[in-house]
């Protein structure tokens, strides 16, 4: 196999065509055998073979660096620059990352995950390299739909001032990761010139700015003339207009097309951008006919795509059921998404409500703000993003949303442990960086029937921001509890006899009188938090569960109401320690003169990065597993 | 005097030309008066006087919405809008803001203080209005500078896609807050054609559209002709590409022309693009010839524009000054501003190191992920962001900075209470969003002495992020502690002898054992602690002061063996209260077997958004002032 002769892209110099070809083959069948079994991100892989052989061929990675953005099409490049042996590790515990990570090799510059950020990334470095005098090669690689996020404008606006030899690749699949539909990718489309022009255009641009103008009238008569013969040439595209040279479109599925082109552009001594039409899937019939399901997929069968399908409720399509049913209930209410709408659950209220549905492109700043416009008009804006992607709207949520006090509901997905797509994904972050905004209303989510009270809540009982969190996982089976209306600041206890009956009783009989154990816990740590449990009152200590369904506001008296007759309390939350609310209620319960004497311990993410694994092995590592609770309030009861 | 009789947009449209022009020249009038007392933002409000006179008199506000970004050119509209009464009372405590804000009038319909916001914010207003069948007006006011802000494209590509009715003015003065220099302001330069083909070259465009393809190399050929054909008619300039109709360039102080073209494009069904050309400062000389200074401007003498000078050194200049000192000693220190050289402090390194300054515009994503690429490089990057600002930045610092271990230096001026701008600028949450996240080192800056100690520190012995945060006030006088060297985690203890020297001695002297009491504070409230320790010691209450260099890392033991004498503890932190480092430090105090002893209290701000004021009234209404203090400590001592 020609692959397994690859060990660093010099390897690659010395094949002819055909090879070239059958390469492209066996990294595709390596990629699909391995996402089937893996999981991972399948289409925009596939998309990017030849493209990847193609950089690799005319740039000396790690001399020239470079840099893929948001970095979930990086497995060619994996498997090119030494990482085939590992591949078949991919996203698992101890295993390479599905992304870019420095650590992992020198051909990584950056560790990357979230979208839009190549070219700022590639430009400061290739600034820093001609500060010091070093003259290799810089390319950033992004796709259509990362372009739509405002920070690379930003840092296109700022590379075309530079004028330094930055070469951004735009991998334009018409697609990003649900269908495009902005207008910036409605005018990519319409890019449709060949590279051949570059060299004498530039000539004809320079002779067509030699005219002069001489007064204000005729001059405007000059200008148009100019435009018109610049626009022949094609000098006036929109990367053209921020300072960029241009060469594209070419077929991002020809090597030898690539390679001409890239081994062109090297040699121009200002910012280029290269226009490359791939297929998302390519190779890959079921991916090439449904991309955005084979985008970032779970493990599939290989011969039909087909993925096994579980019969628990996930969260995600518990919010993607009921929202439709909110719609239908009010007209108020519409939805938002940053190019997610399958991933966050709004394809069903997409399709029934076009109208009241918004896909904005992956652009969570405006998201938040363009609901917060939408909710000044008196509608109800749902704006539905990872956990880990509303980071990106804090300055937004902040000054246009609470300082405004408008009615927009934010819900993030993924809250908490994420599983195999590493530290840039985890949903650990949100608790802090919202609760400390003023007149938000947080709120997590425990299960099914819990979801659709906290929902109603905050679309009919609430006038400002609610922020709601989930996690990826299953929905838990439903108990009575979770059905309990909805009051402001109170969480849901479950007390043992609804945990466990038949185990109450054995504890209720054993001689010694029992510790009373309270585990508080977000919503998405119910079900470790349950295991916890069952496991304590086997081993006959008496517990039960408050599951917090407020981080903000916080009902003291009723939670007082609740634990003041329990010894111990363990407090679990599945977000960064610092600044979380676990440790404001361990502080509340210390200084309680009823609370302060029941003994506490919180369990929350510690301090640093998370690395990589399922949802077990992270919440083992971050001491937040079963068995971590358990142990946790061993400690306290001994 | 005509100003007097306008009490509404209303009163405008009756007004005849030269009315008008002698209306201008009384705002112009008394905005200069009122700026030169109150302070405030001057050369962007003289800039669109015209502007606002001509879109109040073509539009019907507040039934039309007129949305302002940032918002710091409203003066005029607050005037027009039936403001002129209060206007003197701008900035000031119970005055009205400095800008839009919901609560003072039907015509403000958002609050806004930060940039690039309002492309997106009147897109969701109109886009409410239209499901709701409602077809008045939203125009969207943006300078040259906020469009920048990746923000703002998101909105414009978002928008062309949605094709409604949204009218964006370009505001544009060729300068935002400092000259601007990017790519995306030469372009707005470029475009210097009419209005009047609007129309005409709408028809050309349709009938070019027309024009059929045929095949894949003909069609190509034909592509070009017609992008030369509409060349020639400026349907493709960035705006069009994006979905926009485009007028312009305007006279933004002509008031019929404006008014002419508003009326034109009130009628267009689709989004469009107004080109206004204003100038900064427009009537008033000095304003005109150095309009960066007058952006945002303190008191100052109407005849020269003269301002006062303090004696004593603000931490900018002190910044101002060791940052070139740093420059000097090492090569690779570079800095980074968003648009703000002036009022970080970077201009004077701006000057001396071009090639190691980068101003990226209003882009402060961009500006720390680019960061992140310097340091790649291996240069040592500052960047220079108001903390308010610096909300924009969080995923960046999280995603590109922190994870990566990027030895990126951000320094935070303007931290804690701003006084003057309201609720938008203050500088509270950036301890709450930062000291969360793993890696960062997190400083508090005292005195001058100490932020050279500081910034050596953060430069010779870090290599990873580091955040320092100080305020606009002046540096206090300096005390030998200050000077003490900086060791991680620890801060500088200014013990009562050396607060006060003579009445320390009176303490001591006098009989009954007194409380002994630690005053624990930031950086930027040493001024406030230090008055309350003084006041406390002439009262007889022996404290010291405890001043927080290191928010992150903690050294507890030190802080323990510092601590352990006293009785008492108040720790005063100028951030808000959920998520500080005072809780954590006060929960902290309570868990040590040693500590644990002292009673202690906790002054930050509420969970509220401040009002506007001077510095002292919104510490006071917050409960930090130095009275607060004083009080605080009383009751702990009682």
């Amino acid at each position: 196999m020609i692959l397994q002769s690859i060990h660093s892209p010099g390897d690659l110099k010395k094949l002819d065509d055909a090879s070239l070809t059958l390469l492209a083959s066996q990294m595709r069948e390596c990629i699909i055998s391995t996402v089937s079994e893996n999981g991972g991100h399948l289409a925009s892989n596939l998309g990017v073979v030849e493209l990847s052989i193609a950089l690799h061929r005319v740039f000396d990675s790690p001399k020239d660096a470079i840099v893929w953005d948001v970095s979930h099409q990086c497995y060619p490049h994996k498997i090119l620059t030494g990482r085939y042996g590992e591949f078949s590790t991919i996203r698992k515990e101890g295993g390479i990352s599905g992304f870019t990570r420095i650590k992992e090799s020198p051909h990584d510059y950056f560790d990357a995950g979230h979208a839009s950020s190549s070219i700022s990334s590639a430009l400061g470095l290739l600034a820093s390299w001609k500060l010091q005098g070093r003259d290799d090669k810089v390319v950033a690689v992004i796709g259509d739909g990362a372009l739509t996020g405002g920070m690379a404008f930003e840092a296109l606006s700022h590379a075309g001032q530079l004028s330094q030899n930055l070469i951004v690749v735009v991998n334009d699949n018409q697609m990003s990761i649900s269908p495009n539909t902005g207008s910036l990718s409605r005018y990519l489309s319409r890019l449709t010139t060949g590279a051949a022009y570059q060299k004498f255009r530039r000539r004809i641009d320079h002779a067509i700015d030699r005219i002069p103008y001489f007064n204000r009238h005729i001059g405007k008569f000059i200008y148009r003339i100019k435009r018109a013969l610049k626009g022949f040439f094609l000098t006036n595209n929109l990367f053209v207009d921020l300072g960029f040279e241009y060469a594209g479109p070419l077929d991002g599925h020809n090597i030898r097309e690539l390679e001409k082109t890239f081994r062109r552009v090297k040699k121009i001594p200002r910012p280029v951008v290269v226009h490359v039409v791939t297929k998302k899937g390519k190779g890959y019939s079921p991916a090439e006919n449904n991309p955005s399901a084979f985008h970032g997929i779970g493990p599939f069968n290989i011969s039909d795509g087909s993925v096994e399908k579980f019969n628990a409720l996930s969260f995600t399509e518990c919010f993607s059921n009921y929202i439709v049913r909110l719609g239908e209930k009010d007209s108020r209410i519409c939805a938002i998404t940053a190019a997610m709408s399958k991933g966050t659950g709004l394809d069903a209220f997409s399709r029934k409500f076009k109208d009241r549905f918004f896909d904005v492109g992956i652009a969570e700043e405006h998201a938040v703000t363009f609901a917060g416009g939408l909710a000044a008009g008196n509608l109800i804006p749902f704006v539905a993003i990872y956990s880990t992607f509303m980071q990106r709207s804090v300055d937004q949520i902040i000054e246009d949303i609470a300082l405004q006090n408008r009615h927009v509901i934010m819900v993030m997905d993924r809250a908490g442990a994420v599983p195999g797509d590493g530290e840039t994904h985890q949903g650990i972050f949100d608790i802090s960086l919202l609760r400390c905004i003023p007149d938000i209303t947080f709120m997590t989510v425990v299960s099914s029937a819990d979801m659709k009270l906290c929902l109603d809540y905050a679309v009919f009982s609430c006038s400002g921001p609610v922020c709601l969190r989930w996690s990826k996982n299953s929905c838990p089976s439903e108990t009575p509890a979770f059905s309990v209306p909805v009051v402001s600041g109170r969480g849901i206890l479950v007390e043992a006899s609804e945990i466990s009956p038949s185990l109450e009783v054995s504890v209720k009989d054993s001689r010694k009188k029992p510790k009373k154990v309270l585990l508080v816990c977000t919503g998405s740590m119910y079900g470790e938090t349950l295991v916890a449990a069952r496991n304590l009152l086997m081993n006959g200590i008496y517990c039960s569960i408050y599951v917090l369904r407020f981080l903000k506001p916080f009902d003291g008296e009723y939670f007082a109401s609740a634990a003041s007759d329990y010894d111990c309390a363990v407090i679990i939350e599945d977000g960064v320690r610092i600044g979380s609310f676990a440790e404001y209620l361990d502080m509340y319960i210390h200084k309680d003169p009823v609370l302060k004497k029941i003994k506490t311990s919180v369990l929350a993410f510690p301090d640093e990065f998370l690395a990589n694994g399922e949802r077990e092995y992270i919440l083992k590592q971050a001491g937040l597993s079963p068995e971590c609770i358990t142990e946790a309030v061993f400690k306290l009861v001994r």
